[in-house]
C-alpha cells in the first residue's frame, strides 16, 4: 500500500513521499523499513535511532523525520493503522462437521461453528457469528449477529447476547448467583438461581471472567461494557454502558453500575449499592457504599482520592507527629513543674 | 396451582382466595397477577403499585394485600417456592453417544453423561450424577450420588467428590499445588504434588475456582461448604463444614478453616494459619495469622472490626489532629518564652 | 527398595537398618511402617508417636529414631523422594483417535494428544510433549519438547512454548489485552491486539491464570518463571526469569519485572512500572511505581516493609496518641489560664 493512500485512509497529513510502500505498523523501536511507528508527542523517543517508515505524530509535532503522519488524533490513527494492516480473519470459518448442533438450534446464514462445540436446543444464533472449537451453549440461548465466542466458553441455559459481542476464551456466563438460606438445624438450603443474563450490544468479556445469573430477573451488562480478564459480576448487577472494570475487580450482588465508571484492577464492590455514571475508581479500593455524585476514588472503604492521599501522606509521617507530641509532653511538664 | 395448595407447600397462613391460580413466582416490581412476591416486611415497597397475585409477609406485618402468605420465615418460603416453581430438571438427559468413556469407568444408574466429556479409566459415578458436556474426569476420579458438574469443569485424577456436590463451569479440582524449591545454582525445581482432593456431601464449588490437590496427603472441603467463582483454595487446605468464602478469596497452603466461617469478597488468607469456628471476615481483610476465637475481623492486616473501625475513623481525622497538635506547639513555644 | 538404596539416591548418610524396604514418602503423622518422612529439624514433631520407617533429619539434628537420614538439604531430598516414589506417568498416552489435529499441524516423535482436543493449522509441537484432552491450540502455535498442556487450556493464535513447560488445567494464554480508545461520539473503540505471547523454558503456569497477548510485539514470562492460579498478567508485560507470582496476583500493562522476584497472593502492579530484580512482595501489597532496588515491600500503595511496619503500628496506637493530645490541651489551658 502507498503511504499517500494510508494517509488518506488514517484521515492524516502526510508530509514525505506519498509513492513509498507501506506494510505494517509496529513499535516505535522496533518497526521497520515498511513500517509506520506511533509517536505522537513522545519527545522521550530519540527518533534518530529509528528505522520506520513513517511516524504517526501529533499535528503541530516539532518532532522531525523524513515521512511524517500529522493528525490531533495519534492514537485513532494508530487504532485505525492496527485495523488497516490486521484486518480480522475468521480462524475456524464453516460448521465443523465435529460439533454437536441441536436440530432445532437455528443458525442464521454464515454462522461457523469449530470442532467440538456444542449448541443445544433452542439456541439461536445470529449472522456471521464466529462460535469458535470448545465452546458450550446451553438450552435456549440466544446469541445476536457478528460476535466472536472464543474457545472454552460456557453460556448456561437462556443466557442472550446481543450483537457483535466478544467473549474470551474460558468466560462463564450464567452460573448460578452465590445464594444460600442458613438454618440452624438443616444447614445451607441453595436458593435456586432461576434468572438470566443478558449481554448488549458490543460488550466484550475477558478471559476467565464470571458473569452470573440473577436470581429471578437479570443480570445485565448494557452496551459497548467491557470486562477485563478474571472479573466477577454478581447475580443481579447491572453493569452501566462504556463501563470498564479492569482484572480481578469483583462486583458483589444486586450492585448498580452507572454509565461510564472506569474501575482499575482488583476493586471490590459492596452489594445492593448503586455507583453514579462516570466515576472512576482506582486499582484495590473497596467501594463500602453508594456513590451518589461521579467523582474519583481509592482506598478500602473508599474516600474521595483527595482525602484518600492526604490521609496516606499523614499516616506515612506519623512517626514525625509522635516525636511532636513527645517533646511537646517533654515540655509542658517542665512549665508544669516550674508552676 | 391453587393458592391454597401453595400455602400449605410452603407452611404458611393464607389471608385471601385459596382457589386463585398461582403460576410462579418473582420480583414484587415484576410479579404479574398469577405470581407470588417475596416482600417479608420490607415497608419500603409501596404494595399499592404491585400486580402481583399474593405477597409473602412476615407473620405480624402490618402490610395490607388482597392475597397475603404469613410466615415466620418468608425467605424460607421464598426458596420453597422457588424449588416449586422451578423444580430442577437435567438439563443434559442420558448419555450422550459423543462422550468419551474409558471402558473400566463404573458409572452407577441414572447417570448422565453429556457431549465430548471425558471419563477416564477407573473412574466411578454414583447414581443419578449429572454430567454435563465438555467435563473432564481424569483416572480414577470416584464421584458420589446426585452430583451436577457442569461444562468446562476438570477433576484432576484421583479426586474424591461425596453426595449431591455442585460444581460450576470451569472449576479445576485438584490442579497442582504451587511448590517449587529454590535452590542457587539449578533454579527452580518443582516438588511433586502427589496427594488429592476431598469435597465433601453438598459442596458447592464456584465457577472458574480452583482447589489445588495436597502435596502429600489430602485438600478438604468439608460437607456443605460453599466457594464462590474465582476463589483459590491452595494444597494442604481444610475448608470447615458449611464454611462459605465469596469470590475472589485466596487460601494459602495448610491453611486450617473451621466450621460456619463466612467470608467476603476478595478476602486473602496467610499460609499454615488456623480460623476458629464461626468466625466471620470482611470483604478485602488480610488474615495474617491465626484466629482463636470466634470474632468479626477486618482489614489487612486483619483486626477485629471495632478495632479496625477505629483505627480508621482515627486516619480519616488525622489532619485535624494535626491541627491541634501545631497549635499546642504554638501556645507552649508562647509559655516557654514568657518564663 | 531397600532403604540404604534410597539413603544413596538422595545423597543423605543412613544411620539405621540399610536392608529394611522402603515404599513411599508421606506426611509425618501419616507415614506407616514402609515410609520415610520428613522432619528435618523440626524440634516441636513429637517423633515417639511417629510410625514411619525412616526420618529424613538435618545433618546435626539431635532428632533420635531407629531411621535417620542425615543431610544438609532435607527439603532437597523430601523433593527427590517425591520424585523418587511417585515417577511422572504420562495419563493420557498415545494420540487418541477423537482429536482434531489439523493435517498441516506438525507433531514431533512421541508427543500425546487427549480426546477432543484441537490442533489448528501450522501448529507445531515438540518431541514427547502431552497434551491432554479438551485442549485447543489456535493455528500458528508452537510448543517446544517435554511440556505437559492440562484439560481445558487455551492458546491463542501464534503463541510460543518453550521446552518443558506445564500449563495447568484451564489457564488462557494469549486472550486480548484490554485495550479501547474512547471517543466522546463514538463509545468505544476495540484495539486490535495483535502481538502474541512467549512462556519460555521451565515456565508454569497456574489453573485458570490468563496471560494476555501483546498489542503489537509480545508478553513475556522468562525461563523457569511460575505463576499460580488465576493470576492475571496482562498485555506487554515481562515476567522476569525464575520470579513467582502467588494465587491472584495480578500485573497490569506494559510492566517488567526482573529476574527473582517474588509476590504473595493478590497483589496488584500498576501499569508500565519495573519492579528489580530480586523483590519480594508481600500478600495483598499494591505497587504504584517502579521499585528501582531490590527490597521487601507490602501496603498498597506500597512501602518498603519495615516502613509499613512502623505505620500500621502506630495506626493501631492512633487512640493513645489521641487521649495525649487531649491531655495536652487540658494542661497547657491550664497553663494559659495561670499567666
Amino acid at each position: 500500500m502507498k503511504l499517500g493512500e494510508v494517509a488518506v485512509y488514517l484521515g492524516a497529513e502526510l508530509q514525505g513521499d506519498e509513492n513509498a510502500e507501506c506494510q505494517g505498523i509496529n513499535e516505535p523501536e522496533r518497526a521497520g523499513p515498511y513500517d509506520l511507528a506511533l509517536v505522537g508527542n513522545e519527545l522521550r523517543i530519540d527518533v534518530q535511532t529509528l528505522h520506520a517508515l513513517a511516524l504517526i505524530v501529533d499535528k503541530g509535532s516539532k518532532i522531525e523525520y523524513p515521512n511524517r503522519l500529522l493528525t490531533d488524533q495519534p492514537r485513532l490513527a494508530f487504532c485505525m493503522a492496527l485495523e488497516l494492516f490486521h484486518p480480522h480473519r475468521s480462524l475456524f470459518p464453516g460448521i465443523s462437521p465435529l460439533a454437536s448442533i441441536s436440530p432445532d438450534a437455528m443458525l442464521a446464514e454464515g454462522v461457523m461453528v469449530g470442532a467440538f462445540t456444542v449448541i443445544a436446543g433452542k439456541a439461536e444464533i445470529g449472522t456471521k457469528t464466529e462460535i469458535h472449537p470448545h465452546v458450550v451453549i446451553y438450552p435456549g440461548v440466544k446469541i445476536g449477529k457478528g460476535c466472536i465466542i472464543y474457545a472454552g466458553v460456557v453460556l448456561r441455559e437462556g443466557v442472550e447476547l446481543g450483537d457483535y459481542v466478544i467473549v474470551q476464551p474460558g468466560a462463564i456466563v450464567g452460573a448460578d448467583g452465590f445464594g444460600y438460606l442458613v438454618s440452624g438445624d438443616q444447614g445451607l438450603r441453595k436458593i435456586p438461581q432461576v434468572g438470566t443474563v443478558c449481554l448488549e450490544d458490543h460488550v466484550e468479556i475477558g478471559a476467565n471472567s464470571c458473569v452470573d445469573r440473577g436470581t429471578l430477573s437479570e443480570t445485565r451488562v448494557h452496551e459497548q461494557a467491557k470486562l477485563d480478564n478474571l472479573v466477577q459480576v454478581a447475580h443481579n448487577v447491572n453493569v452501566g454502558p462504556r463501563s470498564r472494570l479492569s482484572a480481578q475487580t469483583g462486583i458483589s450482588g444486586s450492585v448498580n453500575i452507572g454509565a461510564d465508571v472506569v474501575m482499575g484492577g482488583q476493586v471490590g464492590v459492596a452489594d445492593h449499592i448503586s455507583i453514579a455514571a462516570g466515576t472512576m475508581i482506582a486499582a484495590q479500593a473497596g467501594i463500602s457504599g453508594t456513590i451518589k455524585e461521579k467523582g474519583i476514588f481509592a482506598g478500602s472503604p473508599h474516600q474521595d482520592i483527595a482525602s484518600w492521599r492526604k490521609s496516606y501522606v499523614l499516616l506515612r509521617n506519623l512517626d514525625d507527629y509522635v516525636v511532636r507530641i513527645k517533646e511537646l509532653e517533654k515540655r509542658v511538664k517542665e512549665l508544669m513543674n516550674e508552676r
